[in-house]
């Protein structure tokens, strides 16, 4: 059947961007982990061709043609192929959406942005980044266009799509609505309910770095992370990186304080094992794929902020932790290690925020982010709005715009429509989370005793194992018997930090 | 002009080629280094697909038009292009001289055959590895003679020049020959003149992995390793890989014995130091690229054989190598630590032999492959002609294959023309230090007090910076005054193991 030949022919042509994807991916991590300084300019040449081969690939005039001709029967044993097909449309949409000479006009005033804020970030002057921030801004409404015409959708809900495909504004307008409000009086209770509680005590450092690691592993080993085909390394910023069968993550140590990278360890395992669970059978292809980020988010906080900043999990882990690194005393208890873990504390800088607080972090991006892209914010006014949003958020006002607008990466690095994704990951794997707790019996019990299995595998069935089969929205609906609902996240902070 | 014109086209294409093989390198380097078991064939698949794209690259009839094409002005400045040009075309005839099909039938063929040798080996098992060694074989022969009509070359001058440009049989010959005289009488000499000396006092461990590290990177700076342009790791084979700006060595350490890692390093540190010093202006470019295997391996012997296994190094190293271990006594004292890495000693491995004995190991693997590719030996008679010709050059018989036939993963892996280019390298070694030592004033001097600096310039300017500009029989003459000479390679031998 030509039929079946034209999908083929897809297959195959996949496969091979898919194989150069993870050739780049591996260059990728090794610039973050391995790579000496000198050699950044010869590895962005590499990186910028191998790019260029998959993009080239992905755009050729035949994908069109062989998209048109293929036809794959919609049901039983044939629903993979098609949502892989869908997975393929989607793809190539994407690439052929934006022309080559804008890509590459993108691609350098993203570059030239980066640099120029790493300056503006340490010295706090947000002026000398203002220039190449509008050029980045400029582009990215014009790719947001473009995008838009061959999508059907709002410029900014384009962007939102090369992120997490099927994501609409208007949704996370809805959401975010009903969670600032929620905050505007949960804060309040939860800083008044934590001022009732036993104060923390501090850990006292050096915690070795030799010691970390250590405890790092055996943690991912517990969650089931596959050391035959990942590894663990030290960057500067932590992120999951890698490809089929050789997922790396990375963390970073500080000899003074264990918590933030051992948490950091366990939130990128949770990408890890989603990497590591996806089909085989369809590697490489569209449907063998995560479904975009807050899908993936959704699985790094539900080890993280679901499971391991737990009471449970700590009734588990503080014993391991205090041997690991020969503490005693009360500041080595279950309820002191717990109380460190769920302290809430609102501040200027996202990376380090709790849990409570961080999503008004990602309202307020989101907010002037949308703003930016449809002109109605002048570059020249983020500054004031940013600190305005603070305050009205959280209360606090940066005294600089380092400790403000400054803070990210992600918008010199022409990164827009991401931050909502944070968010989103949180509300999905709270209802995620409360699924499992439903259907599985003595869950929380199960965990405090260090038994993860029954979690693992159901995460595994539910959602690793389905690669792109389903849409998020699908996904969703399937896994937790919900859409999308900012309650179930609302009703685990009551719980967690009202009690 | 148009001829300028297709000359760019080509420096274009070449730079391209040029890159994809820097990222093919560091994923190379990966794989040995970093990369999990699990995506060994994740790894194979990227390594195919990349290799086949610059494959294709360096073979499109586009770049035989250019060359058809470009003319360049063979005098005065415009040597570095005629030579880039030439260079070029080298590598374009050799790369269309062999069809795509007979390509991918020898990659398996050679894929399939490592594996295979790595358990034949293992069981010392001759009989089981003999299939695919002989299906290897007649690949080779295949490609030999599909080059040769390209080149104009014998069958077996067609590999050696793969891998040392211009490197012809009639020379290994005559140079090969002359030496086993050489030997016949020179070794029972060594090994008399030997046992007249004072025993060799061994040095008892453990060493430290950590201090071994040190001590290896700071003898690396001596010789001007840059580690913003480079780095050191663990492989189960040591070598030199990685790219521009970017070379990457790599060490296996053994904390009974830190000799043979730190000479390791040191034998790498001369590799890398010709690629950091390769003319930066022509990078990606043929004519930016060393010579070939044999030139390099000149480079790296040069800083391992002639320099620090010298005893005006040790002088200077002796104190140094005693306090990273904080070592006592007089096996720690210059002498003996001299007497230790000049030790001679016939036996079974390449690997582990001495420098008087490896080019006996060498001058049997010449003649046995060249015998091999002519089909004047049969595979099956492989093992019988082994142990006659180490009968024959060293006086000892192997045991068993895997300390005869079997010990190299050259052959299985489709590598023949390789071995000789190790003592060429050791030849002109020796005539480029022979050189150095009569053109700068008191060279073993300053090298006992740790001075390189003279040394590292010397190679610079006469050997790395050239780049291709020159053959390697250009080379030799401009910086040594001499065509390759087995000469002066003797005389080294007879005044360091001999006095």
């Amino acid at each position: 059947m030509p039929e079946n030949s034209a999908y083929n022919d897809l297959v195959d042509l996949f496969r091979r961007i898919g194989i150069i994807n993870d050739a780049i991916a591996i260059l990728d991590w090794d610039q973050s982990t391995m790579m000496p300084e000198g050699s950044a300019s010869s590895r962005s040449e590499q990186l910028a061709t191998l790019s260029v081969l998959s993009h080239d690939l992905l755009t050729q005039p035949k994908i069109s043609e062989l998209l048109d001709k293929v036809e794959v029967n919609n049901g039983g044993i044939d629903a993979w192929k098609v949502a892989n097909v869908a997975g393929m449309k989607r793809a190539h949409l994407h690439a052929i959406s934006v022309p080559a000479g804008l890509i590459k006009a993108q691609s350098q005033a993203n570059s030239s942005c980066q640099m120029e804020w790493r300056k503006a970030k340490q010295e706090s002057d947000f002026s000398f980044l203002m220039p190449s921030l509008k050029e980045v801004i400029e582009i990215t409404r014009e790719v947001s266009i473009a995008k838009s015409e061959k999508l059907g959708l709002s410029p900014y809900d384009s962007l939102l799509d090369t992120y997490e495909p099927g994501c609409r504004s208007e949704t996370i307008d809805e959401v975010f609505s009903d969670h600032e409000n929620f905050l505007s009086g949960f804060l309040g209770e939860v800083m008044e309910f934590q001022s009732r509680q036993p104060k923390t005590i501090p850990l006292k450092g050096p915690f070795s770095i030799d010691k970390q690691k250590r405890l790092g592993t055996e943690f991912m080993k517990d969650f089931g992370f596959d050391f035959t085909r990942g590894r663990v390394d030290v960057s500067l910023h932590p992120f999951c990186g890698g490809g089929l069968n050789d997922v790396r993550i990375t963390t970073r140590y500080d000899e003074n304080d264990f918590t933030s990278s051992l948490m950091g360890v366990l939130h990128e395992t949770g990408h890890a094992i989603y990497e590591h669970g996806l089909p085989e059978s369809w590697s490489y292809q569209p449907v063998g794929s995560a479904w975009g980020m807050a899908m993936h988010e959704s699985q790094s906080l539900l080890v993280e902020m679901q499971v391991c900043r737990s009471h449970s999990f700590m009734i588990y882990a503080a014993p391991i932790i205090k041997r690991a690194f020969s503490g005693s005393g009360a500041a080595w208890e279950v309820d002191n290690l717990y109380r460190l873990y769920t302290r809430v504390n609102p501040g200027f800088i996202r990376v380090d925020a709790d849990e409570v607080t961080y999503p008004a972090h990602i309202i307020l991006r989101y907010r002037l982010e949308r703003a930016l892209i449809s002109n109605d914010l002048l570059v020249a006014d983020l500054p004031v709005a940013w600190n305005e949003g603070m305050a009205s958020l959280l209360g606090i006002t940066p005294p600089n715009d380092s400790l403000g607008c400054l803070q990210d990466i992600h918008w010199p690095s022409g990164s827009f429509g991401y931050f909502p994704t944070y968010t989103i990951g949180a509300v999905a794997a709270a209802q995620f989370y409360s699924a499992a707790k439903k259907q599985l019996n003595d869950l929380e019990d199960e965990i405090s005793k260090g038994k993860f299995k029954s979690l693992l595998d159901w995460l595994h069935s539910n959602i690793h194992s389905k690669g792109s089969l389903l849409s998020a929205e699908e996904l969703l609906l399937t896994a937790s018997g919900n859409n999308l609902n900012i309650k179930v996240f609302q009703e685990h902070l009551q719980r967690r930090y009202l009690h």
